[in-house]
């Protein structure tokens, strides 16, 4: 017996539960768990199954294609620990956590490495038998900085993501297209307000009474990309800006750990700049 | 062409999903939403369709029923307003929140009636042309008091809801067994802390950091019935028990029409003393 | 025995808690609560005390002058209801809230009336026994209609607050300026983002996990007044854009109320485009 | 320069405010923040006050001493690093959050050992370089087990804290009292709810909508000591008592470390079995 994830969006139509429903029972699979949602304004139609059954992984696929539409993305997905790389700069909270519940056994993912511009976080991350590679932007231009990451995140194989936690440095659009889907990102406010750099003072200064975190897929257009997950804490007068960043950490690290683990079991669709979560 | 709401429960078994949108698509329905739920501690389905289609609600339901096993309970329900009685005691917040849900046409209901046992709320009540009957409980004993408003409630046709809207008077096994899972309370406390009477002077004094409001169906043991909807606030040191009870009272209302939105657009099943939510 | 509120704030200097405890005590005050605010980036200084004694509200408002600094703002405020006008256009869940709370004591103000640019909500306000007044802007230029709502407004004495209350008409600065630090406004969205028209379609298309609400007293800047308080709500992908706006209402009237009663409670310092909340 | 924190609480009575202003003016200090509550209930006042000057700090506490009634608890703490010991059993996510703050330098606190029953989490501890002291529970009855580790405790000096990081032993009375308001405990449900052990098996089994955490002070009453902090997060059906479990993990952590902190800050008062925490 073997476990799927079926992930399949198309454009709307007529029968496509039947469809998809008859070619699981047809071929003896089970329903574990299902869920769909039809976005009416884009007719676009989204389903994330698990089911189990006796079948090779490419039949199942090559019997879904064979009865939905062109217009269908179709993934069957073995569940298995996700390969990640993480990109840090100098905080270890979202880090830290991350780390911590990889060593409790709570994350369904492997993490190759560790990238950071700064070697301030070394120490700790070593003595989780996580390799910690440090790559300085000092004396290089962005892009050869880039350059030298992309090479060496490109020496290791299969990575699945690559999780920004708190990586505190613009990412060129050449990086991002290498990486299309696959980047998640932390921004340290409640997007779309305070786009760009300091928002907890950008918060101070216009003195808001709730503070927030996002997690989100990173696109060309910093801090605009598909939102994943976002979360939020009450403040008040009595906050300075370095109070709202302070307090503001624990939003962050919940709000990156919760949206890394949609990723790693393959709960999030992108589409239309936007996040179908099942 | 005809909406429809299915509401589905079933033993869990192989191909229901298959059967159910067989029989929607080879009678021409479209699906315009579906959620499932398997409970598999319990190895029950739950499924909720809204589809849309030309067949009468009858020959769906039996077209459904030629096909499914026979532990399941098959609703088909053509969506309209739902017809409820509203009883309530001297508090305005709950009745008057859904009154002006009422009256801005937010709220998928008629209301028939309210029926308290004191008359301070009847001035404001009509004003909205709502019947307003009180039924004192002064010198009756509590069946005979109950006897009274059954007689009341069975005077119009085809209640669907009887909302409790901070009524506090306890019901006898022998009323809410006649209308069982018919009757949607609010209870001021985040249950099951602070059962019975005065729930917020029990958080106070117990010295809680967040009091909460629960709306539920009522069964026979008090407070004790389905949860429907929870939600809580934030309280400190400085928060008295009367202003615990003030602040209370806008999650009461809001919980309250939360609930009761959910059961009007029929989205919710009770099982096992519990609810499941589509 | 007399209870004032008293309402000190000034450039932030050694003793100034020494000098005004010290008047209270002189003066045989007794102080029932007490709060203290200094915001150090600015050196200021904020103070809120509710006090009894059998003194004149002069003579301790003259007491207090006499000891503190000539920057100092003092105000010594009898606990009485405020008079407030409320703004509505066509929604009815705002001002419902306020009407019901009203209604029920609950509220510690009077309204003296309700102005409207249309009709549609007249018949349930004045079966509050409040005034309802219909000044459309049909016809007229901005600054004419807002000239008769001037007018109209003007004709009612002590007004404390104007309370936009879902009013859907952008306001000149000419009015705003007429009542500074008078209007409160609830805005639909978290501000700052989705400053300007129609923010839960904005939120959909920018595919937020959250929503929110704002109330804030109204300057010249669209939607940048100091924010009073805020409140969110979660959502997602299956919340089409009105979905979100009928969720969202909630939120609206939640927070519109609690930013009502914290002005009329004499509760918030108004500085540097912030607010300061005891 | 000198900077304390100084705590009263005492009977409540006019003149307080004036008197201890009195002493911090007269002799030179200058109030940084300033918290007040009064819990008319008990006739109680409570004040924490941060002030700078020249004096020591006994010198302080005597001119406070010498102003203030009979009744006035008067502490005044010079701010520095509080010394914890941890104690857990197994699991990680609670202890870890509370390394990775003290390794970030976020916690203004020493860790002087972790004691678990268990070794599973020593080879991570250690990597903190923070010592492991494991003392097994098997073959001694509670009562030796629990001296072996008052031994083990009482062999550090000047321990501020005990924080019970997910320690899954009931302590006794005995262990209690040694250790009065000292010992800071995370009960994985949202107290009083769900006293006793598996919280989230019963939640389950109540259908609840919100599951929570909450931070205590230990007593002798199971889970009845004064509440420091509560948390909570909305579940629906489809979570199992085991999807509770885990998605409570992140409520427990975030809640114990909040507490933790405010511990550390001298922040929290305790009286009638509640805390005053400004």
């Amino acid at each position: 017996m073997s476990q799927y994830r079926v992930l399949i969006d198309a454009n709307d139509e007529k029968g496509l539960v039947h469809k998809i429903s008859t070619v699981f029972y047809s071929n003896g699979f089970n329903i574990l768990s299902n869920s769909e949602f039809v976005d009416k304004e884009n007719n676009k139609f989204f389903m994330r199954s698990v089911v189990d059954g006796d079948m090779d992984l490419s039949e199942l696929k090559f019997a879904l294609e064979e009865v939905l539409p062109s217009s269908a993305n179709i993934k069957v997905i073995e569940p298995k620990k996700k390969n990640i790389i993480i990109m840090a700069t100098k905080e270890l909270h979202a880090l830290g956590d991350i780390l911590i519940r990889h060593e409790a056994g709570e994350l369904d993912a492997n993490i190759l490495a560790v990238i950071s511009n700064y070697q301030n976080l070394e120490s700790l991350v070593v003595k989780f038998d996580i390799p910690y590679i440090t790559i300085s932007h000092e004396g290089y231009e962005r892009a050869e900085h880039e350059q030298k990451i992309i090479e060496c995140i490109d020496g290791f194989e299969d990575v699945d993501y690559i999780v920004l936690a708190k990586y505190m440095r613009i990412l060129t659009p050449g990086f991002v297209e290498a990486y299309e889907d696959k980047i998640i990102n932390i921004h340290h406010s409640f997007l779309p307000a305070f786009i760009g750099a300091n928002p907890y003072k950008q918060a101070y200064d216009r003195g808001v009474k709730i503070i927030g975190a996002t997690a989100h897929f990173v696109n060309n257009n910093l801090d605009e990309g598909p939102i994943i997950a976002q979360e939020v804490i009450h403040v008040d007068h009595a906050y300075g800006w370095k109070d709202m960043k302070r307090s503001g950490k624990d939003v962050e690290k919940v709000v990156l750990s919760r949206a890394l683990k949609l990723a790693v079991e393959d709960r999030i669709f992108v589409y239309a700049n936007k996040t179908v979560i099942f």
